[in-house]
C-alpha cells in the first residue's frame, strides 16, 4: 500500500495554514485587481511540445510529463529509442509560457494593452529541499502590448502597494537592464562568447563581494586587462540609492557606451514610480547595475524584490519583448513580475483572521440536534463563523485546538438552550 | 508547433469568467466556513498505488498518469509488459480518495469531528463533451468523525445556506439511504446477484418513468415476481414531499424490512434541518426512496441538489464510513457533500460585480506618466480599480470592452490632470 504522506516535495495544508494562505491570495488578488489588472486561468496542462520548445529555460528539463493513455506494448516498446513519444501532455513549470499561449489563442477578445494575473501553482521535479517545493504557488502580473516605461512603473507600484497591503512596508526594488548589462561587459573588454559566464559570476556579486567576483573570473580565464577595469568600476565609491531617479546620477554610475535611450527608459520608470508614490524622498525603487536576473528570455529592463526583514529576493520580473512573437509570428512587447508567494506567506502576521467572531458551541450528548443546529444556525444567521464541538473531560485542549483554528469564543450549551439563554465567552 | 489552444477538453478562462468564478468560490469558501468547516489542501498529485487501489471506482480508469522521471532506455522496453511502471504518480481524480489520505496522515493535528472544505481541480481523460471537461473545479465538505443523522443535516443546512447567498434559492436535497435500497429489493424478491443491475436500472426512473424501468427489469431477465411486485410499488399514488419530516409518513413510503434505526437516522436529519431552518413548511428536504447515486462506496446516507431552474443535478454525496478505514486501519465513519461548481457557476448572476467602483482613465499619448500614475494612485487609494487606456478613435469599442471587463465609469484625461479636475461619468 502506498504511504500515507503527499508524494515527495508536495504538501499538505492544514486548516490554519490554508486559511492564511487564503487570506494572503485574497489581498494580492483585490490589490493588483485595483491596479487595472485582470485575472485569467489556463489549465495547469500544457502540450509536451509548448512546454520543451525552449522558451522555459533550465526549467524544461523539471518538467512532470504525462503518460499518454491508452499506449499499448509496441508503442511502449519503440518509446526506447524515442522516450517523448511516450508522452502529450506536462504540468506547466512556470506561468510565462502559458501566459504566452494564452494570449496568442484569446488576443482578440483582449484589451490592445492587456494587464493579466495569474495566480496557480506550478510543478518542479527538483531535489526537494528547505523553502523549496515541487508544488507552489506563483503570483504574476503581466503588461503585454505596451512597449513604455508606464508599463515597468505600473507593475512596480501595484507590487510595492501589494506588499503594503500585506502588513509588508518598507519593501524594495532592484531595477536594471539586460542592454545595460551587455554594454558594460563590452565596455571592459568582454568578448561576445565569455559574457554569458560573466554575467553568472556578477549575479554572486551579493555573496561573494567585488574581490570574489575578479578571483572567480581570472580563474575562468576572462581577459586581464577586462578584469582589471572591471575590478576597478566594482570597487570605487557608490551608492544604489538614486532617489529620486534622476539620468545625471544613472550616468555616472554606468560605463561608457550605454545608449540614451535605455537610460531615458530607467529614468522613466523612476520618475513614474516617484509620482505615483507622491514622495520625492521615499521611493522603493533603487538601480543596481550589477543586477542580472537568471531567466534567458529577458530583453530589456530586469527588477528585483527586497524587503528589510529578509535577505533573500521576494520575487522578480522584467521585459520579455520576444517571446509572445515566436507564438504570434508579430512581435508584441510584454513585461511581467513574478511574487515568490511561498516566501511572503509566511512573513505575513496571522492577527488578521479576527475579523469574523468565530464561536464553539461545547453541547452534551444529549442535546437533541435540532435544538443545537438552530442556535448554531442562529449564530451563523449573524455573521458568525460556528463549530460545534462534543463536551469531553478535557475541555481546555478541546479549547486550545480552536483558538489555534482562529475561533475567539465559546458557549457551552444544553438541552433547551436559545440564542437568548446563552453566553458567550472570550477563548484564551 | 503545437496549436496555441488550451489541451483537449481544457479551458482558458477570460477575465469575466475568471472573475465570476473567483467571486463564486469566495462565497462558497465563506458559507462553508461560517458553518465551522475548515478548508484543506492536498497536491494535485498523488502516488500511482493510491489512485489505483479500488476506492476511485470508474474514476481510477480515466486518470493521468505522470511519467517517471530518468527512465532509461532499458526501463522503458521492459515496461511492455508492465505499463504501470512507466508511472509513479498521477492527478488526482476526485477530492474524496486525496482526503482520506490527508485524514490518515494529518489525524493527529485535527478536530475529532472534523469538518473539512475542499475547493480545487480535479482532472479526468473523458471524452469531453458539452458541459463535459478534463479539468474542473470540485466543492466538497465532508465531515469526519461523527456517525450521527447531525453530520448529514450540518451538510444539507450549509449546502442549502450557500445556494441562497448565491442568489439561487429553492434549492432541494433528495435523500435515501442505501440500506433502504438494499432492504427494498430484498422485500420485492431480487436475488443478491442481480441487485446492483436493478440499482442501475432504478437510477433511470427519472429518465424513463416506472414502465421504462420494468421494461429493462424484464429484459435484463430478473425474476418476474420480484418485477411486478416492484411495479406496483412504483406507480401507486405517492408524494416525495415528506415536509416535515415524519417516521410515518417515511414508513408508509417504505416496503416491509426496513430497519428502525435506518428510519431514525433519515427522520433525525430531517428533524434538525427544519429546525436549524426555522420553518415547519418550507424545508428543503425530500425523502426519495427511488434515489440511487452512482459511486460504490457510498455505505448509507446518499443525497442530491435539485434547483427549480435546471433539469439536471447540482450536486450529491453521502456516508462513505468504509473508505477512511482502509488507510487509517480503524473504522471511521465519513458523509461528504459536493456541489457541482461548473454547473452553479453558470446560473449565477453577473450583477454582483458591480460593488467596487471601476473606473478608465481614457489618456492622450502626449500626457506625461508621472500625472497618469499619480491620478491611477489617487483613485486606488479611494478604493476604486482602475486602468488606464490609450484613446483611440473606436472610443466607444474601447469602452464597450471595459463594461464587459466590470467597469463601471470613465474619465478621459490629459497633461495636467489632477483628481479634483476630472470628472468621472458613468460607463455605458
Amino acid at each position: 500500500m502506498a504511504s500515507v504522506n503527499p508524494p515527495r516535495g508536495m504538501r499538505d495544508f492544514l486548516p490554519a495554514d490554508k486559511a492564511r494562505r487564503e487570506r494572503v491570495l485574497a489581498v494580492i488578488r483585490e490589490r493588483y485587481r485595483s491596479h487595472g489588472f485582470d485575472e485569467i486561468e489556463t489549465p495547469v496542462v500544457e502540450e509536451y511540445a509548448r512546454l520543451h520548445s525552449g522558451m522555459g529555460g533550465d526549467n524544461e528539463k523539471l518538467a512532470y510529463n504525462i503518460l499518454k493513455r491508452g499506449l499499448d506494448a509496441d508503442a511502449i516498446r519503440a518509446a526506447a529509442d524515442d522516450p517523448a513519444s511516450l508522452t502529450d501532455l506536462g504540468l506547466r513549470y512556470d506561468l510565462t509560457v502559458p501566459l504566452a499561449r494564452f494570449y496568442a489563442s484569446n488576443r482578440g477578445q483582449l484589451p490592445t494593452v492587456f494587464r493579466s494575473i495569474q495566480i496557480a501553482p506550478v510543478w518542479r521535479a527538483e531535489r526537494p529541499q528547505k523553502g523549496r517545493y515541487r508544488q507552489f504557488v506563483q503570483c504574476d502580473i503581466d503588461i503585454i502590448g505596451d512597449p513604455s516605461s508606464r508599463a515597468e512603473a505600473e507593475l512596480a507600484v501595484a507590487t510595492i502597494d501589494t506588499l503594503d497591503a500585506l502588513g509588508l512596508a518598507g519593501g524594495t526594488i532592484r531595477i536594471n537592464d539586460r542592454r545595460i548589462l551587455d554594454a558594460m561587459l563590452e565596455a571592459f573588454g568582454f568578448a561576445p562568447d565569455e559574457r554569458p559566464g560573466v554575467l553568472i559570476t556578477i549575479d554572486k556579486l551579493d555573496k561573494v563581494g567585488p574581490d570574489g567576483v575578479v578571483a572567480e573570473l581570472t580563474s575562468r580565464g576572462a581577459d586581464e586587462a577586462a578584469v582589471a577595469a572591471f575590478h576597478a568600476f566594482l570597487t570605487r565609491p557608490q551608492t544604489l540609492e538614486y532617489l529620486p531617479y534622476g539620468e545625471k546620477q544613472i550616468r555616472k554610475a554606468l560605463p561608457e557606451g550605454v545608449a540614451d535611450d535605455i537610460v531615458e527608459h530607467l529614468v522613466g520608470i523612476g520618475t513614474a514610480v516617484a509620482a505615483a508614490r507622491g514622495s520625492d524622498v521615499d521611493i522603493p525603487l533603487v538601480f543596481d547595475p550589477f543586477l542580472v536576473r537568471g531567466m534567458g528570455y529577458y530583453t530589456g529592463t530586469i527588477m528585483e524584490l527586497a524587503h528589510p526583514s529578509v535577505d533573500y529576493s521576494l520575487g522578480g520580473g522584467g521585459r520579455y519583448d520576444g517571446m509572445i512573437g515566436r507564438f504570434l509570428g508579430q512581435d508584441v512587447p510584454a513585461v511581467g513580475f513574478s511574487i515568490g508567494f511561498e516566501r511572503i506567506v509566511d512573513l505575513v502576521d496571522d492577527a488578521a483572521d479576527a475579523a469574523q467572531p468565530a464561536v464553539v458551541l461545547v453541547h452534551d450528548r444529549d442535546m437533541p440536534t435540532g435544538d443545537l443546529l438552530a442556535l448554531k444556525a442562529a449564530l451563523v444567521g449573524e455573521g458568525s463563523r460556528v463549530r460545534l464541538e462534543l463536551r469531553t473531560k478535557n475541555l481546555k485542549a478541546l479549547l486550545e485546538r480552536a483558538a489555534s483554528d482562529g475561533y475567539t469564543s465559546f458557549a457551552t450549551v444544553s438541552t433547551g438552550a436559545t440564542r437568548e439563554s446563552i453566553e458567550i465567552k472570550p477563548l484564551g
